[in-house]
């Protein structure tokens, strides 16, 4: 692409060469003269003056003497959209590999493609462009929408329903069952877990993290909602639009997430909790079956508080020797007072 | 099945049309004239009334006008009991699929069902009844007992012994080598990882979690305990029977843990603890190298305390500002007395 | 071998019979006349009095009668080398499975293992001596060094450069992309992964582990560290050599860590975190974002803090009972003598 084409594609103002030509992205340090970075930020900014990219996206107003820019609101989105014309995810062959079993009741796009040694089975569906990687296995009656992304050892528990423009990285497990025993004459019996797992559109799961079915019901990840690596998701959940899920948390049974909800790494959440929107938990937040976290609020700790009563608490914790010197002061004085 | 051969089945009585069919099971909520679901508990019972399901359990002495009902002691456990029947494991096709590779010295069950790509080494063993998923691997001499399901993508490594009726979800990774390293001249040097796995009847353990072999002792976990999703068991570590593991939690080497014991979701186990029989341990507890946790005590935190212990440790905490301020105080009287 | 044998091996002293034959390795307890066990430390010597070992590798200055022995300076080291020479890992057959699709213009070394149902993408490298486990990927432009030890489905993503002697087991994911998004117009959108991963030589991870490519620079993996079960390795990672991450810890993105740093279990690493060389990160510690851990400083805790500070903390903590119960009998006594 061109830089006219690019400054065209995110709607930004060129300064410089428009007609060179960009191939790749790098970050400002090791991008070279057919690469697109950005700068965003002052710092950034200044490093930007040393850059060898051939193009920088550049916030409005900055100018940088020499060098080729296209300035916009927002250059970090630019850039990622930009990227994304530039590199679009390498082709998959259209088709069934030769070694890859398909039920013949199962329904495979013709432009998706489905690779080594995949397993689908009867009754599933895979829709227009899906890829399915190596090794990955689509059970009975499951459903992938269209466009999405299986990296290679993906499962797909019978029934589960995926909708389009899904990425699952390798070894995601969606549909197992959920963990849920009644305690029979001295040993534990399994309750059924015949629920089902409804993956709405946009939806990234990062490697080897795992999405229960429901027991009865349902376990529900909802739009644009992204799930970082070994993430557990238990049966039951719901999960509401647009939240960012980052890496080892685990959400236990019949949580209920609302919208924009941002969860760091870690976060432990405790079964029948309700998150609601654009709440934020912080990294290794443990919050205990039931609780409500309300709208908007940022909570830490175990058991996690509101942010700035966690801080207070904990600054106090850091006082506790001088305090309990302090204490023993006063009652040294006043022992003596007494005498 | 009929309301008369599920009430037999559960010993329970029948209130209603004890000839009714019913086919699947439900929440209350959500079943259907062909559903069965049940009632525990006063809010459960008062939602009963409105339910639409073909036949409710519900606990003796439950009468709900104009609905068929089975009353039995344990309405889950009879519910649990019946859905068993009702809805059995779909069948797999036994036999080995013409895509698995089973090594001739391998000796596979003829019921068994080995499925696509699937990987069984010398000298292994495949019980009756057991279904091996699609693309699971099973290594030299490891054996699989009776009526095993191993859902896609299990990798049971060499030598691992597994019982009866036990269920391996997606991903599972059975006697990997355990974290053992001697450090060398300024290099660790891998300490042997030769040792066993041996799990016994009736455990179920859940998607991404991973066992390691004894390294050259055994690692066991015993009868009926079950085991949620992306808990790692280290090396050496020895679980009793009838043990619940939520998930993420982290049972370093050497551990011993009793009978019924409980543990919540993230919590970690230091090496060479010791748990003993009904013990509880709390979602995120940390407990500390070396340390016993006595029979039947519920521990919470980290480093773990009774549960009694943290509770009070916590409201203290919780009033450190007020404390701080009373102290405060107290010092600005003693100065002024001074004067 | 023959205990003079072993004995040249590790450059010890044999006290008793020089030719017995030995063929395995055993624990203390459990050996026998054909295995070598080791002892160190005063509880294990005295045990070895009892040990039916053919030949057990003690300390200098140790005596067994009766008893065949090996001294050196360092028992457990010379134990691991003699264990390593006793128990080869056993040799997988040369060459690649009729099941597995090798691209023509992927390069696998003639004496390679390449098992079932694997598959290698155009343009990787499979080096010489290096096994690659049932159902592993291999993706496009991947390589895989000398001597390395891929246990069944294994998943390298396109391009990542895996070293010598490395060791992956079952599960594991490298090169998947990093947990990076930009909040577009109310929805993430997907900040390139395109950047790199290196695991250089003598590596080791566990299973199920996950370790993400650099979004535009590399995740690197330095020589010789060993990583356990279930970790998380984000992208744009740096993490020196000789380092030990035991199970379940996870490290965020642009975490940058030093030579021989060792990090306990389930430990929580936020991004753009400094750990310095020898560096000790204790079980379920959390480093706050952008936090220093010095050189040779060991942590606990979340907030993590210096151990010393932790413990003095700690106890100030347990004392707040007591604490509280000072301070409302001042305020008594200070009212009383108001009055």
């Amino acid at each position: 692409m061109t830089v006219a084409e690019i400054a065209r594609l995110v709607g930004g103002n060129v300064q410089g060469e428009d007609k060179a030509e960009i191939h790749g992205i790098a970050g400002l340090e090791t991008a070279g003269p057919d690469d697109l970075a950005f700068a965003e930020g002052d710092r950034s900014i200044a490093s930007a003056a040393e850059s060898h990219a051939g193009c920088i996206v550049v916030p409005e107003g900055v100018e940088l003497a020499g060098k080729t820019t296209v300035a916009v609101a927002r250059p970090k989105l630019a850039f990622v959209r930009a990227a994304d014309a530039l590199l679009p995810l390498p082709a998959a062959p259209a088709g069934i590999h030769a070694t890859a079993i398909v039920h013949p009741e199962a329904s495979v796009a013709p432009d998706a493609s489905v690779g080594p040694h995949v397993v689908i089975g009867r009754g599933a569906r895979v829709g227009a462009g899906t890829r399915v990687g190596a090794g990955s296995f689509v059970g009975e009656n499951a459903s992938l929408g269209e466009r999405c992304v299986l990296y290679p050892r993906v499962t797909i528990y019978p029934g589960a329903r995926i909708g389009n423009r899904v990425i699952l990285h390798a070894g995601v497990v969606i549909g197992s069952d959920g963990f849920g025993y009644v305690m029979g004459d001295g040993q534990y019996e399994k309750f059924p877990q015949i629920g089902q797992v409804i993956i709405e559109d946009d939806v990234e799961i990062g490697s080897n993290s795992t999405v229960d079915r429901g027991a009865l019901g349902a376990t529900v990840i909802g739009r644009g909602t992204k799930i970082d690596n070994l993430v557990q998701v238990a049966h039951n959940v719901t999960i509401g639009s647009h939240c960012v899920i980052a890496a080892q948390t685990g959400i236990s049974g019949s949580v209920q997430i609302g919208n924009y909800v941002i969860i760091a790494g870690q976060v432990g959440i405790a079964d029948h909790v309700r998150v609601e929107d654009q709440a934020v938990l912080g990294a290794q937040a443990g919050i205990p079956t039931g609780k409500i976290i309300r709208k908007g609020v940022t909570v830490w700790g175990t058991p996690a508080r509101p942010l700035d009563e966690f801080k207070r608490m904990y600054a106090h914790l850091s006082n506790l020797p001088d305090l309990a010197r302090k204490v023993k002061e006063l009652m040294q004085q006043m022992g003596s007072k007494k005498e």
